[in-house]
Parts: structure tokens; sequence; C-alpha cells
């Protein structure tokens, strides 16, 4: 087991009817900045359920912020907060409102002249002084509720930037399950294949003897086999189901299952260049390109690609090379399964993305995967087993 | 599954050589009482490294705290403290040491009369002002190292109560493998079937549809099943087993596991009462007690014990009578595997300790367990079960 550091403040509160709670939680007297997306709160009862919890404060609302949060649009944000002194933020939405939350937190104190450089300058962000904020989580997918790590976009330049501060954990967050019971399938598609993918970026790498990490790892993957397809099955979402899928989409994320392990990461590199270029939800992304790397990196992934055979598939006869192919096969039947179609083809990406995509990865000198190994050359033949 | 709040602020510090570390983690200036026990830290090196690692800061010590650590040498402690005027502490030790710097750190600036009020009027504890403190573990068992909880012994009036503070967490805990290695088997023993049993308190009970708790529970008892005999096998100490080990204690009791879960505790408390009247381990008295527990209160956690017996213990045939049997069994054997004996009367006890412990039940009204169904007479029925 390697050495690791761990500590994670955030407080969970959980269950039906626990918005309320958030009264309790912000300091009396805060003036609070109330955020929030493309409007599906307006619907589903939840903000109706947070202004009346926000009553006895001074709230500003700002919502619009999109899927990939935008840089210019949380600048205009950060702006507000500085004319309002807002010194509370709730972010009420999924992982992208609270990434964006994440950014405006940092950036309201941000003494530099550009924003932008909390971003691409981050060894100057040590001891940066953040605004408190808490969460309202919507949509369970990315674990950001939990994590001090954000992930920012800015269309002008075509970047997509992540940051992490060690002060930037959500100082609480509600997780109520009814709050996601009215998601449409596509986004639990994608919530479900994002929270497997995560557990597999910290799980499957290589053995470092760290028992009860690959446990806990595992318990959340086979959790997700068995509840991810009923969750899709269903008419009327079901508390118990959307409440384990919640917990594993936290826990999945939330540094737990990272203490002492390598990372990989892989798949989500190349997944994000699939989105720049043509648009594929994140969800997507991870579901074409994960068994498609396990593939290619069987040799360096074989110990642990076994153990997750047998420990979430039982699978255990066979060669080894017969068993491995049962892996990748049986990770991309589930993926299936969920109704996420895993072919490049199946999107009509083709050779010339590749290339570009490779090609990219050369300029910008880019290794990849818990050794370093995967390589430009390897991302081409990780895609192209994908094709 | 349960509505629940969460929230666990200590950092882990995990790994060899970590004790240097501290230093880092305690505010500079600080007048800092270093508290530790029976004085093996001298003998195995943890001293040295402690106090090198404390070379900048004022440092107090104070040695001696018991197993079952007792009132009245903590509350010398809390004078020191007072009149040192000490503003960090600093437990190096297993769970009593840090239990009973809990105390301490609660008793400083406690502004009753009588310290005894601490644990005897808890309600009046809200809000108490703590001192801060850290740990350096020294004895994987008890899970003190990441929880606020502690439980204090005062031998004059034979009592031993358990107390928790919301703001008595540790603020940080070194966890070093290597500090274990020196520890006696019969430690070790104790603190593996201490852990176990801690998994079991909150995992046994009946199903709430906590799927992700249920299977981190698993993973820490399936990790124990394979860790525990191969760690009393070796002659040198494996530095990852003791690691998987003590991530088990920790985990095993920091809040993660009970999380939206009913709770039984019944083991714990039948076992103190063989503490106080014969003086048995800890970790033998939940050997003799859990397997003749789940054994008699078998229609009430048969779902759970099903599971459990099919996961850790691969028990899929028979009946359901069987199969409850076969786990009983196989729960009992594991105990008696690891050297320690499940039976009252391995160790002389009989029928007239069976009859003082249900007279003591039957006075104080207790009634145990996650229904409350655990009535006295049922503590004499586990009791007999267990002869």
């Amino acid at each position: 087991m390697n050495n690791f550091e761990f500590k994670n403040p955030t407080k969970l509160i959980f269950g039906r009817g626990q918005i309320v709670r958030i009264a309790d939680e912000i300091p009396v007297g805060s003036r609070v900045m109330m955020t929030y997306g493309g409007g599906s709160i307006f619907k589903n009862g939840i903000y109706d359920q947070v202004k009346a919890a926000l009553k006895d404060f001074q709230v500003v609302e700002f919502g619009g912020i999109e899927a990939n949060p935008e840089y210019d649009t949380l600048v205009r944000a950060v702006h507000i907060c500085r004319e309002q002194q807002i010194d509370y933020l709730l972010a009420v939405g999924g992982g992208s409102v609270i990434d964006g939350t994440k950014f405006i937190a940092a950036a309201i104190h941000y003494p530099g002249a550009s924003l932008w450089d909390i971003l691409v300058r981050q060894e100057n962000n040590r001891g940066l002084q953040t605004v408190p904020f808490g969460t309202v989580l919507t949509l369970p997918a990315t674990g950001s509720e939990m994590n001090c790590g954000a992930v920012i976009s800015r269309r002008e330049l075509k970047e997509k930037f992540p940051f992490s501060l060690p002060n930037n954990y959500p100082q609480f967050s509600v997780l109520d399950p009814t709050a996601c019971f009215s998601l449409p399938k596509r986004q639990l598609v994608n919530g479900i294949v994002d929270t497997f993918v995560h557990v597999m970026e910290q799980y499957l790498t290589y053995p470092v003897n760290a028992m009860i990490q690959d446990r806990f790892s595992e318990g959340i993957l086979q959790t997700l086999v068995e509840i991810g397809p009923e969750i899709l099955r269903r008419q009327t979402p079901d508390y118990d189901l959307m409440a384990n899928f919640m917990l594993s989409a936290t826990f999945g994320l939330n540094g737990l299952i990272a203490i002492g392990v390598p990372e990989d990461w892989a798949s989500h590199m190349i997944g994000h260049e699939l989105t720049a270029l043509h648009g594929l939800d994140h969800g997507v992304t991870l579901a074409v390109v994960f068994p498609a790397l396990i593939d290619v990196m069987r040799a360096e992934k074989k110990e642990k690609m076994l153990q997750y055979g047998e420990r979430v598939w039982n699978i255990t006869s066979g060669s080894e090379d017969e068993r491995l192919d049962a892996v990748v096969k049986a990770t991309r039947d589930f993926f299936e399964s969920l109704g996420v179609k895993t072919r490049l083809s199946d999107y009509g990406i083709g050779t010339d993305t590749i290339r570009t995509i490779t090609e990219r990865f050369t300029q910008r000198g880019t290794r990849l995967g818990e050794h370093g190994t995967v390589l430009p050359e390897t991302v081409g033949r990780i895609l192209n087993n994908a094709l």
C-alpha cells in the first residue's frame, strides 16, 4: 500500500425531506448566492424547497450555469458576488453547477488581475481564501458534492481545465434521493457510466495490496451492476435504488477509494477529446473508451482485471486470455445494457478523429495511465479498438 | 435506507516514516501535552520518533494512562494541563490513550464544578469548548483515531461510561504500520476480534437496502478473515498485512459503515459486564458473546445472517436453519482460529455470573439490540448458549 493523506470535511445530509436543513447549516445573516443550471429545478419542485428553506437569508440567484461550466458565465457570477458582498454560496444542481460554484468560491477574493490564472497558474493558488459553500445535489455522477475538485471550460479558447483546492470542499451537501426522481434517462445513464468509470480509474491499475480499498471499489461496482439496469427499467423511481446510486457516485470520487493506490484517468483524458471534437456526452465517451482501453492495456492491468472479473462478474474459468476477453466483454455489455452504444462507429466517428487526437497528444507530449505508458500511439490503438 | 448525517473531519496521515509530519500539523508555538500509556513506546522507538518530531514545541509528558482509561488518572492530567496552559494534546498509543485524551480535551475548559459531569450529564456538553488534539496510533482496534467517542472508567464507582462530542475528533491521526510491529500477539488478537465485532454491530441487524454500506462492511469482514490468521502466523511482521489491519480498524468505527443503517451493540454491552465482573479482555468477551448472540437472535437477524454467510463465508447450500447454523459455526471457528477461546466455561465462568448479569440488566431495565428486544431474559439465554 502506498503512503497517503486523507481528509474530507464535507458534511453529508442524506435523505427524504432534508433540503429544509440547509437553513441550519448556513451562518445566520449570510448573504447567499444560490447557483443553478438550466432550470430543471423549477419543474421538479427543488427550487421552491430551497427558496423556502432560505427564507430568512438575503439571496441572490444566479442560474444558467451550463453543462461543462463556462468560464465567461462564472466570471459574471463572480462580479455579482463582489458587488453584492456575497459571503456564502449554495449550488443547487449536478456536477457542473457544483464545479462552477467551486470556481466562483475561489474567485471572489482572488487577488490576481485575471481569474483565468486560477486555472492556468494553479501553483499560485496555495493559501487562496475561498468563500464557503454548500450544495443540494440533483444529479448523481461526478462526486463533486464531496470533493474539492472542479473542471471549468472556456469555449473561446477551446480549453477545459481541472483545478482543486484543499479548502474548497462543500461545507455540506444535501443528498435527497427524491430530488433525482425526475431525471431523464439519458442523464441517469451518463451518471451510472461516469460513476462506474470513476471507480475504475482508481481501481483497475496494478495491485499494491490495498485490500480494503479494493473491496470498497468492488462494492461500488457490484452495486452499480445490480442497480443500474433496474433504475432505468423502472417507470416509477424507487427511493432505495436512487439512494444507493447517490452514495455510489459520492463515494466513487470523494477520495476514499483513492487512498494509497495508483490512479489511471487515461479514459477520462481520451474521452475529453471526443467531447471537445464531437460534443459527445462525457458518460458516452467513457463507455466507448474504457472497454477498448482495458482491452489494449491488458498486459499491464492483467492482475486487477482478473480480480475484477472474478469478484464483480464471477469470471473464474478459462485461460487467462479467455478470462481477460470475458472481462472486456462483460464491461462493454454492461454499458450496452444501459442503452449506451460503445463503438465510435455508432456515433459516426472514424479514423480521421483518431488521427486528430493522436496528433494533439503528440504535440502536447501526453503520456497517460498509471505507468505513464499510454503514449499517443497507444491512444491510437485504443481508439482503433473502439471503432 | 435510513436518513443520516455524516461528517468526519479527521486527517489521516498514513504510512511508513510519517510520524515526523506531526510537526507540520500542530500550530507553531503550541504548548503540547503528549499522552501515552504503559510505556511500550519507549521500547519500540515510537517515543524517540515523536519527541524528535516535537523538538520545536514545548512539551509536557503524561504517561501511565491505563487500559480502560481511569477517570482519576485523567483528572490529574487535566490539572497539569490547566497549570501549564496546554493548548494542544498529542495521544501516542491505542484506543485507551486516545479515549483518555479525548476526555482531557473536553475537560480542560469545562466550566462545571465536577469533571465527572462530562460523562454523567452529557446533555450539558453541547457547545463545550474542547482543546484540539492529534494522535499517533500504535494499536489498531477501537477506531478512536478517527471518531469522536470515548469510553472512560471510574474504578472507585465500578462505572464505565461512553461519551461523544461532535467537536472532539482528532485533528489528525498518524497511522504508521511499522509502529504496530512490536505488538504482542494477545493485543493483535483482541484488535482483530474487536474490529470484526465493531463491523458486525453495524452490519448484522436487519436489511434496509443499504447496499453500499453492506458491501463496505462485508469488505472489511472479508479482509479480516483473510489477514487475521496470517498476521498472527508471521514471525516477522508484514507491512501490507498490518496496513490493511489498520485501515480495517479505522474504517470499522469511523462512522462510515453506520450511515443510514440500524445498529445493535448488544454484544458490547453484555461483554462489558464480563469485563467488569471477571476482568476478561474486551476482545475476548466479544468472541464469547457474539457467536452466541447471533445464534439466539437468528430469527430477527436471519436475512442479514444469510447474506453475511453467503458473501463472507460462501455458505450457500442447505436449509435455512442449516445455513444459519453454519454461519454461527464459521464465526465461532474464525475467532478460535485466532487462538481465542469462545466459551464461558473456557474462562471458568458459569451460571452464577449469568444470574448476576441478568439481575443487573433487570434492575437497570436494560433492553438491547437493534429492535430493543434483547431483554434481560434474552441475555440469560445468550450467555447460557455461550457456556
